[in-house]
């Protein structure tokens, strides 16, 4: 049995910021053939409509339908999925499902209204989008989380249709799937997939109805049609590798095949996941590199996770919690475990991560699946701007502006005298009618 | 003296649905040569950057600056380049920043927890972005209010590090821009602009500092490259068109002049810009196209006006207000005026606009400079998914999950479950620990 290799840095050396930057650094190509072949896609569905939409399936999912009514499931199925379930899975699916709705709710926002010291009403309105598009893989990667974790927010939102797509390649679909989008709240499944079912739900055709926005993961030609229709509909952050961090300090408590066993739950995902683990200890790292050893060796999906590691995994030794810090805010990781007594007090110090998994007893598992926050997050370094999918996603706001005859007089005035500097003649007449009547 | 030529739909003949999708139609084509173009540049700003970004400022903007050093400004020249302004505009423009920052006040945004029935503690920490660009264009469309607009929300999110760039066409800059960075509290202000300053803003070079999100307005370079970099850092949307849609009912206290220069103050912006008039009264509607008329005759930007009303005006007829909350959600309108006694009335079921002016004494040029609400809105029916720029643009979200020993077991044992369906073994054995421990 060969060591596992994994790159080790030590914060302490002089190269180390160097060699962090290049841990790090991944950047997503744009294929132009790929862009291509999709733009392609999009103009075939926009001129084509369902035709086109029904081709595409038949060619790229050999799906066996004879017509597009076909591709749509029937509600009924949705509750017939479910009903299917073993009784251990069906629980645990119905309880996700709970708490997924039980945290996002606590993310509704609502408007506001004040009257200024003129007598003038300003505010902001929040209002659900009217329809969502949820875009859910086919085959292999075919989840029911994340069914629950993108529909549910839109959900809670208040979207009145929310239409899920989902390939199924020769006809065939995982009923989880479709059980989850019964637990969720889905209105209407098809099963359609890639960049001509982006295009449908962006632009519309006979049978299917356009979205306002379209969320969820799927391969490259996917991303590039959601790339590509951006601004025709809203969509959610393209997503990039998945990483976490996770942070200790070496204290008693600690487990090392649990830790080992954190960090491979992230490396089994795909050969491009980061798994880095970051400590003031030694000796712990260490244990933890052995731990990890000792995993492999039974592991199923020990191949994948093996080349993860290899390619972009590390093991960080950095002298103090201070140090430990700078390094988790340089990554700003989609998952953060902070493997530590009291983590809490680490809190206020971390500026970016999608999700901060604190103490030995939440392990980024939980958050996958159940604790009730989303599992989409920022990926890639991309939690230094953008936040987990969540029920603001969802809804939109619009000022609210009401102002008073009198209370409008010195806002027309000031309007007027800005929009003269701006040389924008009809805006200051406009307002000048308000405060030289 | 010629009448203007407006569209002019009324909502009962058969083809109206077709002919107001015609008229919202607008499709922003995406030009390969100019992608090209920007793509380059960006590579060139990646490759030799300072250097780049100097040679380009030379060739595109003719900058008299000898090094790139001269392409900072010194932060004082802000403070004089308000202390230079006359009082009329030194107290507008104060007035504007005021109530800017007084109403954006209501938007920041505070974390939440709760601890669950199972004893665990789950919650949401807003972090505001460390640092960000704000693109400011130069020349003519170089707007003090854009600057306020911008650069204030961010501010008031709590961002660290804001930095304007504004191109100086041949070393001219406008000192009210200069004077609005002042106000807004912008920290630094670099004199480049086009791809190449979005390219600076997104990688960083030696002695431009990388940011996390870019927003603001720009050419069709700065868009494209603004797109281009979408995912290294954040931006705002792309804006499309502006548009106006006033609404009124034919009451008695409406005047046709005042609502035939608000329709103005739109049109004058550019000749694609847009403003309808939708009204129930058919005389009123005859009114306005007179007042358009009577005003064109003077009005300074006539030209614009009058092109960007023969080009996407209309002026539609609605049986009642059931139909003219249709035609309004239908167009979600940038800027939506309600010239109506009650205008509240209608609130609940407007479902997409980006601002509501409500009443006759709320004219959107109040709100393009002082109101106080954000004039960056979600343009070309964007609103059916999107925000006016707000403090939530400028602040992100991380989920806390923080599990007891106890409270995780029946999480742990759920996600052991969903990730054997999912087929994640590490998943499942990295929950069981803290299940079976």
């Amino acid at each position: 049995m060969s060591q596992q290799h994994i790159l080790k840095l030590d914060s302490q050396s002089p190269d180390f910021a160097d060699k962090l930057n290049q841990l790090l650094a991944f950047e997503t190509v744009t294929d132009k053939q790929l862009v291509q072949v999709v733009d392609d896609i999009i103009a075939q569905v926009r001129q084509d409509g369902d035709e086109a939409v029904f081709a595409l399936t038949k060619q790229f999912d050999q799906h066996p339908a004879s017509s597009i009514e076909e591709l749509f499931i029937n509600p009924d199925k949705l509750k017939l999925a479910f009903d299917g379930l073993n009784d251990e899975v069906k629980s645990a699916l119905t309880l996700a499902a709970k708490r997924i709705f039980a945290f996002h709710e606590h993310q509704k926002e609502s408007g506001f209204r004040f009257v200024d010291e003129l007598g003038n009403t300003l505010g902001q309105k929040v209002t659900p989008l009217d329809s969502v598009g949820i875009y859910v893989p086919g085959g292999l990667a075919s989840y029911p989380s994340s069914v629950l974790m993108n529909a549910i927010p839109a959900k809670v939102a208040g979207v009145q249709k929310i239409t899920m797509v989902v390939p199924a390649p020769k006809g065939v679909l995982n009923p989880l799937v479709l059980a989850a989008a019964h637990l969720a709240g889905v209105d209407s499944v098809i099963t359609i997939g890639g960049a001509q079912a982006v295009a449908a739900l962006a632009y519309g055709t006979k049978r299917i109805a356009k979205v306002d926005k379209i969320t969820g993961p799927g391969n490259k030609f996917v991303a590039a049609a959601k790339r590509a229709v951006f601004g025709q509909v809203g969509i959610d952050m393209i997503a990039g590798p998945s990483e976490v961090l996770v942070y200790a300090e070496g204290e008693q408590a600690d487990n090392a095949d649990w830790l080992a066993m954190d960090l491979l739950s992230q490396a089994e995902h795909d050969t491009v996941a980061q798994a880095i683990f970051v400590t003031t200890c030694p000796a712990q790292l260490e244990a933890v590199e052995s731990a990890i050893n000792r995993a492999l060796q039974t592991l199923p999906k020990a191949d994948i996770a093996s080349a993860a590691l290899a390619n972009r995994g590390a093991l960080i030794l950095v002298k103090d919690r201070a140090e430990g810090l700078t390094v988790i805010n340089q990554v700003a990781p989609e998952h953060l475990e902070l493997s530590l007594d009291n983590p809490d007090e680490l809190i206020e110090q971390i500026r970016h991560a999608g999700a901060i998994f604190m103490g030995r007893h939440t392990p980024e598992a939980i958050g996958d699946y159940c604790a009730g926050s989303n599992h989409v997050l920022p990926t890639s370094g991309t939690a230094r701007f953008s936040s987990p999918l969540g029920v603001y996603d969802f809804q939109k706001k619009s000022s609210l502006i009401y102002c008073t005859p009198q209370g409008a007089k010195p806002l027309a005035k000031t309007a007027d005298i800005l929009a003269i500097e701006e040389d924008l003649q009809a805006h200051a007449l406009s307002a000048r009618y308000r405060h030289q009547e």
